[in-house]
């Protein structure tokens, strides 16, 4: 089979999925297991090399490499770990090129196209656009702007396919931007009245709770919402405003050819993102109110396969 | 005399200027007209021709053509008005092309590479865009925003120095962002609470005279802001905060190689500028904190020089 195959891999702080992957884009096996988040580094790099090994055995030929999407702060040039979290303690300064290819180094040199393993990385975030793009929501657009309300608030702005990642290799935060409905709240970052701060799923549980709720999670205080109880459904209204308002304030300055919502709020049904297309209609000019905010249509695989599609598709991160 | 020459034209609300330029960005001669936009596209259409008309008697041979920022929503592929504002009646739904060979019938085809000229059109913030992209306080840069704060809030962000102008043409509008400080307010777009609303020129003045100040103009406010008036002071601060904030969440969002600021506050002094900077570090990420907005440095001729450079650099905004 001459076909090109490359593995996908998407890191996240809980969990670390991968998938074989042909050129053009079919997905032909999945494995996944628990990041070992608390014991490093090291540990990390080989709970990754566990998931390539259990594709590469199910790989019908040769594979050209693994693409990753990590999270973190990633330099796509390098493949290297600016910045992270603490959510993967010790991750900041990893330099994945060598640090997978030592985790991988009892692979036999005949799974690889060329005896060795091509390594591309990227954020994760910008993997689920890559793979949105390839082909999902995005696919065919000049430009395209994912935004994922999930953990956090994250983004990918893709132009001709390819996320800017810009000139410290933060582009895509845009959890972090004004929202009059987080004005007080702190972020995160440090700041305080970022959109991240009111409108990622954790916040909705935690002002909820604050303001006097039972200590729930998000999909419950949006079940609760849904329902029809006043608290939880002024929470959910005021995350899901912030959303759409700060959709629309993205979607004025960059007018991108497609937007695309992902992110587990998304999947939370009608009371979050009714409210979120009422607000995004009216805070959006004239021109973009048209263009409403699709959901994303790749679900699982978007990561997987965005960041498999850095060796299919030949479109490194600018 | 062989070096490729272009007009670069600058159209406004009150005023159209002009520039006679060289391949390498040298401004030969300049030439302005009061823009009379109450008497419809075909009166402004004149008034380029000539300024036009002013520019090509000084040229010392053939020009490839004219490049043209215009007010108004342009789409750059076909040289035609999108939309425009109140501000020149009549402006939307111009074709660029046919109208200004018109206006220009009566030159002769020797003054012109080719015998007759080249037009292309851009947003006239695009074009400062370009210009500044071009030779000024962007150059070099792989990408670069440019946020301009003065009758309005608008923007230009460029990729390897062509400005993206979106879906819809309306790119760069990136005073229609949230707000934390314009929280309640309208917006010229008919929304509230967007960052325009208290941050362009106008809105200090407005805003001034709505706390219980006098009616004087912007920098009159700033003035006295300046001489530590407490209710100028308060309005500069809020305005400069806003600003701050909104050009932190851009720089969040997108990571520009560069952020450059320009418009009439952005050469305001101090008063303004400083506030600006505060609010800038204060809500940047780590990261882009270093990154610091820097003034846009070509002055009144980045406009003219943007549009010429559709001539001259052969890069048409995406």
């Amino acid at each position: 089979m001459n076909a090109p195959l490359a593995l996908g891999l998407d890191l996240g702080g809980t969990k670390t999925a991968g998938a074989l992957i042909t050129g053009d884009g079919t997905v032909l096996a999945r494995a996944r297991a628990a990041t070992p988040a608390a014991r490093g580094a090291r540990a990390v790099l080989g709970t990754i090399a566990d998931v390539v090994r259990e594709l590469l055995a199910q790989a019908p030929g040769p594979v050209l490499g693994l693409g990753l999407g990590a999270a973190g702060t990633i330099d796509p040039a390098s493949a290297s770990v600016v910045a992270a979290t603490d959510t993967l303690p010790g991750w900041t300064g990893t330099r994945l090129r060598p640090g997978l290819s030592e985790a991988l180094h009892d692979v036999a040199p005949a799974a690889w196209v060329g005896g060795s393993p091509r390594i591309e990385a990227v954020n994760d975030v910008h993997a689920h656009g890559l793979g949105e793009a390839w082909l999902g929501a995005a696919a065919g657009a000049p430009t395209a702007l994912l935004v994922a309300f999930g953990t956090g608030v994250g983004g990918s702005f893709l132009v001709d396919g390819v996320p800017l990642t810009g000139g410290h290799h933060v582009g895509g935060h845009v959890g972090h931007v004004p929202s009059v409905q987080a004005a007080g709240l702190p972020c995160s970052c440090g700041a305080t009245g970022h959109l991240e701060a009111i409108a990622a799923g954790p916040a909705l549980a935690a002002r909820y709770a604050r303001l006097g709720g039972a200590a729930v999670d998000t999909p419950e205080v949006i079940a609760r919402a849904g329902a029809g109880e006043a608290l939880a459904s002024r929470v959910v209204q005021a995350a899901a405003t912030a959303a759409g308002e700060g959709l629309a304030g993205l979607a004025n300055a960059l007018d991108p050819h497609r937007l695309v919502v992902s992110g587990g709020l998304a999947d939370a049904g009608p009371t979050w993102w009714d409210p979120v297309l009422r607000a995004y209609r009216a805070a959006a000019l004239p021109a973009v109110r048209a263009a409403v905010p699709v959901k994303a249509s790749l679900g699982g695989d978007a990561a997987t396969l965005g960041a498999a599609s850095l060796l299919l598709r030949g479109t490194p991160p600018a």
